[in-house]
């Protein structure tokens, strides 16, 4: 049985209940599907497992009335894209996408990743969270409606990226180099997101905008080879080049010194502090999940929302000097690498971002750094709407 | 035909010079014999090629008068040793190891690692000039003066370690828990050290007293699992952690910040400037051979000499954290490591410094980062003697 939240107002909730009970009469041939849609290793590089994804959730749409096609025509990563649209009724945009991140190590899993399987109340399958499940629940959602009422209430598009875990390259291009047909597909009043989590108590989560990402790569060759350890006071080091160059980029106490980095961060407002005041965030649950005492500087409350909200922040990903995963070498290592990711907020441009980054490691005396950089998406704030605006 | 170079005094010409045309009568055998040894891959945890090497150089020391034993009895690092003495005359001791490291990624070789490979006036293989090469020249060298001359003019022993390439952990703990025969095999009036180098003019390189190493290792978690990249704002970052400690050890002018690291650097005496002056360093040659403009701050001769010679130094060997190298992964690591290693001058003490590094990491607020240490060796300067004064 499914909770039907209070939100939902009560003059709706009779057809409500109707289309819940059909789910509950449904739900043994809707794991089914899913399970199916999980069984499918839709990975970047597994040509197989994207197409067969992508046919499924076609013959779906199809069946469903909303006139599949493929946009992008990116080879393995082409776009999914169906509408059922109704004169003068609004349009709800769906994003998701098929593809999911490989299984990695797979004697870590207890189960066989492209299975999907029962575990207490939950289902796990690789990808099932990340986003098959949503997914296949929206399509599965629409199609409730569909049999228990024979219409929707207002127009539903379903966009179905192929290569979101490796950066959505393909819509990226299409942005640039076909805008017309973006403009097309994502033409909506409303877009949901690929998730619709829901908090401990049930309700479900609002994101309170969105913030993006630009992805930094520092490259540090320091002399033509690696030298004998003993050499360290005469041949440059790759490793100490690279550690002080990150180390001017962001010092202990979380503040990111790229000159003129905060300079487009909007003060928050007070209709931003009234959001974030009662923004449900469970402090004590994360703390315990990652097994430690305190968020970074001490924060709590609403001091630690606005911090990971309003805030953009500068986070090291990886770095690789030395390859001391092969054993022990008592090496002057001559290269040395390190990936960050800056998390942008809304009125921050990548490009802008990438620009300081560029000038700030030259004045540090790091002009022979190799910088490059992805940016992607932009950051952007929802405008919030109240239910039933939309119809 | 080898050069007799000029530091051989005119009285003993002769001997050398028979000496020399019997090393080049047997220049095919003794090559045959240094590729016998070089086709066996005596790396560490490979105990065939361990024992093999061992056996081969018994045989050698046994047939010229040495009657070899092995000591440590750590498997398959065993010493060697071997001894010749002459009543009331002094003792040579020649250190040399037969372990190598390992060949790597083989493709990378132009001939097989293990297949002793002439090019040009070299002889190429894994281990030949690490150290093979010297360890079969000594002993041929050694045998030559035997076969002219019947006797030696001094006492001559061999100590040949097995595990040099990894620590020399066997005659480590030998001095440790067997002090007394430590103190027999390494009894003699002089020791040469593993190579006897020449400089490119042909001239014997001496080296200018031998500086010890205290190898650290720095393991930061900062909590219980990687998490997504974004949440970078709230939750500590191991990367970040063990960049920001690094930088406190060392700046970007080569300064080493730990309180009282420098405490114990003798001041360079006249007698010590004296020798740099004139210790060749064929500066052009090393930044031509590493592709690098200049040294380190700048530095050019007697000061580079100082910086290298007298000076300590702190050099990073390696550094790891998020796995770059396994792809992308848009992470907060929870895990970082770093292996650097400290080159000691002499009275500098490496447990002295290991005690100030880990105060200086507690006081800069990094009590959380766990310090691991390996103290080898101790610094140390050779009392200079003029040739003759052995024998």
């Amino acid at each position: 049985m499914y909770t039907i939240h209070s939100l939902i107002p009560q003059k709706e909730m009779r057809f409500m209940e109707q289309v819940f009970k059909y789910v509950d009469r449904m739900s043994t041939r809707y794991i089914d599907e899913l399970a199916r849609l999980c069984s499918m290793r839709s990975v970047k590089g597994d040509e197989n497992g994207l197409s067969n994804a992508r046919r499924m959730i076609k013959e779906k749409l199809d069946g469903m009335g909303f006139s599949p096609e493929e946009y992008g025509k990116a080879d393995e990563a082409s776009i999914v894209f169906g509408r059922r649209t109704i004169d003068k009724k609004k349009l709800v945009l769906f994003y998701n996408h098929y593809d999911i991140v490989p299984e990695g190590n797979e004697n870590a899993w207890i189960a066989p990743p492209f299975t999907l399987t029962e575990r207490g109340e939950r289902l796990y399958a690789r990808g099932v969270s990340d986003n098959k499940g949503a997914l296949m629940a929206r399509l599965q959602a629409i199609e409730a409606i569909l049999a228990v009422k024979g219409s929707l209430p207002a127009g539903v598009a379903f966009l179905f990226d192929g290569d979101e875990e490796t950066g959505s390259i393909t819509l990226s291009r299409m942005v640039e180099e076909e805008a017309e047909t973006v403009r097309k597909i994502t033409d909506a009043d409303l877009c949901l997101w690929e998730n619709g989590r829901t908090l401990p108590d049930g309700s479900p989560e609002a994101a309170f905008g969105v913030r993006s990402t630009l992805t930094v790569t520092l490259k540090v060759k320091s002399s033509n080879g690696e030298e004998h350890g003993r050499m360290g006071a005469e041949l440059p080091n790759a490793a100490w080049r690279l550690v002080w160059a990150l180390a001017t980029l962001k010092d202990i106490n979380e503040n990111i010194l790229i000159d003129g980095f905060y300079d487009d961060v909007a003060h928050p407002t007070q209709a931003d502090i009234d959001v974030l005041q009662n923004y449900p965030y469970d402090e004590n649950g994360m703390l315990k999940r990652k097994e430690i005492s305190e968020f970074l500087l001490g924060l709590s409350g609403l001091e630690l929302k606005k911090k990971i909200f309003l805030q953009p922040s500068l986070n090291i990903n990886g770095i690789e000097s030395g390859e001391p995963w092969k054993g022990f070498r008592h090496i002057i290592p001559n290269e040395a690498s390190a990936r960050f990711s800056v998390i942008l907020v809304p009125y921050q441009k990548a490009d802008d971002i990438l620009l300081k980054i560029r000038k700030h490691l030259e004045a540090n005396g790091f002009a022979d750094i190799e910088v490059n950089a992805d940016a992607e998406g932009f950051p952007y704030v929802l405008r919030l709407i109240r239910h039933g605006e939309m119809c």
